[in-house]
């Protein structure tokens, strides 16, 4: 008998999100800090935590309520405004649990709002980005009304493309939407960004969420996002919150972390440095078009993508091929300072031109 | 604007799993174990774990490779059969959004299944175990036909009534159902029971998933569950799995403490071996009806039950109230012989009995 009848017809023909594991030297496709936590960090850290690992036998608190009051403080924001999530993915999962569908997306963006929206058979609606990878309001507007969109995901700063919307279509997006839809703007990238947020739009838009991610600026393996908005939303999507979804460990960890602000400062800063300077050296490499950037990689568009995407591979550099997303387009994370002149020699050298950066 | 609105008519009236938090002495509660983490592991995984949390900034391996082998050869299955779960709370969300409802369960039973459905949107249709808490296996046929019920949960030992079902009845369900439903059989409390689980049945029927938890065997802190079952079921399943779901440092811990079999079994021996003697011991109570036991906690009927559980936690200790699920029943979690000693006196105290067990 064949068992795959039992799968709902929505699954059967998802691909999975993939992850590709490729061996090499440096890693710059997933958008991960290149920062280690310091051997300094960490003996505090095996300090304070022993208790933890010893009591693991007993659940996590279901409330995170500790580790709320310290990114409350690290957001500008209260607790009750705060929802934990086993990283942003699982926030995703409750939004469209919560207010279902059908979604809308500007596209190319974060696959995960199509994945997920697939998985839970909501209807997706994809308004292509503009020339300028912006928004294309009109369109928006349109499809609001005629397909009486209930949620709008928008990536600011926008993942693969690197760039703030316009604040000011966002802004009319969100005004829009007042008593339309639900509108989450995912921060995951705000760190970077030379822009402000939208936390403090918070006070004015009830409709509105944000997402903030902490798998960006250090701590991608301990799985943390958070959800922020109005504490009846909130209370709503709490309600379907698996409740010990975030496990003892990273709660504790991100806790002592997260205090520690001159180390995820300092790395953030290392890191719009070096942006910014790998920007400015792309822009003369012969055949490279970078896009400027707000987040923590670099787009860039190349002849014959694929051939250097597998020759930088050779040389033991791993970006991110966006083949399908944004074809002849390949995405790199920055990385320490020696990592991005590592890549930046070997795409030059790739490329045929002389060595111009020594 | 009442911003509820945008919140789907199915969310609005679900009550989220409620976590009681008392302060008390000892915590018979939650179905945890008892058992720190000894000094000797911790110290080994502090030796042993070190790169792991300096590189917290990476993501985690998303297929959780290293751990799957490890729990392959616990489980005697292989890698290809299991997928990873934040907890088995993540793994119902992923059944029900991959196989989809009408979902059916025998009540009372673990509530998640219900919550679970309810979020999703799934109608649940709940068959009241018989008497003696055994399945009702001829209503259990016929609604799975009139209602082309399309997944079954079975909560084998059964919490909170702590037996194992008919293991006949078990065979004919999973035999009725090969080629109309999945069957789940969640085995979160084998490790307790005298009899065989039921992974070997696997092999014959591809209809059949099992469920297995870390949390009940001393990693609770952890969140990490598994599925096991036919390999084109599992990759279903994974399809919407997120990719990021089992954190870095739960995967390197229970990869590091499950291979730490005598440590793991001889807390099962004494659990179940405290079980037993608590079980003979409430049965000598006057006014208390324990329920023998294949699992990690005792089900007890009481007189007065509200006031009982107030008066336990008054003197410190805290059990579960299993009021509007078994109206006068109580549920106790098997604690380190010491807490299992202070419970019977304090109850037996409470009751107005005289010290029976001095």
């Amino acid at each position: 008998m064949d068992i795959i009848k039992f799968v709902k017809k929505n699954i059967r023909g998802i691909k999975p999100y993939e992850v590709k594991k490729s061996a090499c030297k440096i890693k710059l496709d997933a958008n991960e800090s290149p920062f280690e936590i310091p051997e300094g960090l960490y003996n505090k850290y095996i300090l304070k935590s022993k208790d933890i690992i010893l009591n693991i036998n007993r659940y996590p608190d279901p409330e995170a309520k500790r580790l709320k009051e310290v990114v409350a403080k690290y957001y500008g924001v209260l607790p009750e405004n705060l929802l934990q999530g086993n990283g942003s993915d699982e926030l995703i999962y409750y939004l469209l649990v919560v207010f279902g569908g059908p979604v809308l997306y500007p596209v190319p963006t974060f696959s995960m709002y199509g994945i997920i929206s697939k998985a839970l058979d909501e209807m997706c609606v994809e308004v292509p980005l503009d020339r300028e990878f912006d928004l294309n309001i009109d369109k928006i507007f349109k499809i609001i009304k005629s397909h009486k969109i209930r949620i709008i995901f928008l990536s600011i700063p926008n993942n693969p493309t690197g760039n703030c919307f316009s604040s000011e279509k966002v802004l009319k997006i969100v005004d829009f939407c007042e008593k339309r839809a639900i509108v989450v703007i995912d921060e995951a990238y705000q760190p970077f960004s030379s822009k402000s947020g939208y936390i403090p739009l918070l006070d004015d838009y009830k409709n509105l969420l944000i997402m903030r991610t902490f798998s960006k600026i250090g701590f991608a393996g301990l799985r943390v996002g958070f959800l922020i908005g109005d504490g009846n939303i909130i209370n709503e999507v709490n309600k379907i919150r698996l409740p010990f979804n975030v496990n003892s460990v990273s709660q504790s960890m991100l806790e002592l972390f997260i205090k520690e602000k001159d180390f995820v400062n300092r790395n953030i800063k290392i890191i719009t440095n070096e942006r910014d300077i790998l920007y400015k050296k792309m822009l003369k490499i012969n055949g490279v078009k970078p896009f400027r950037s707000e987040a923590n990689f670099i787009l860039f568009k190349v002849k014959d993508s694929d051939s250097v995407y597998n020759k930088l591979l050779d040389r033991g550099v791993l970006v991110r091929n966006m083949k399908g997303i944004l074809d002849g387009c390949l995405r790199v994370t920055i990385g320490k300072p020696e990592e991005n002149k590592l890549f930046i020699d070997t795409l030059n050298n790739i490329l045929g031109n002389k060595n111009i950066f020594n």
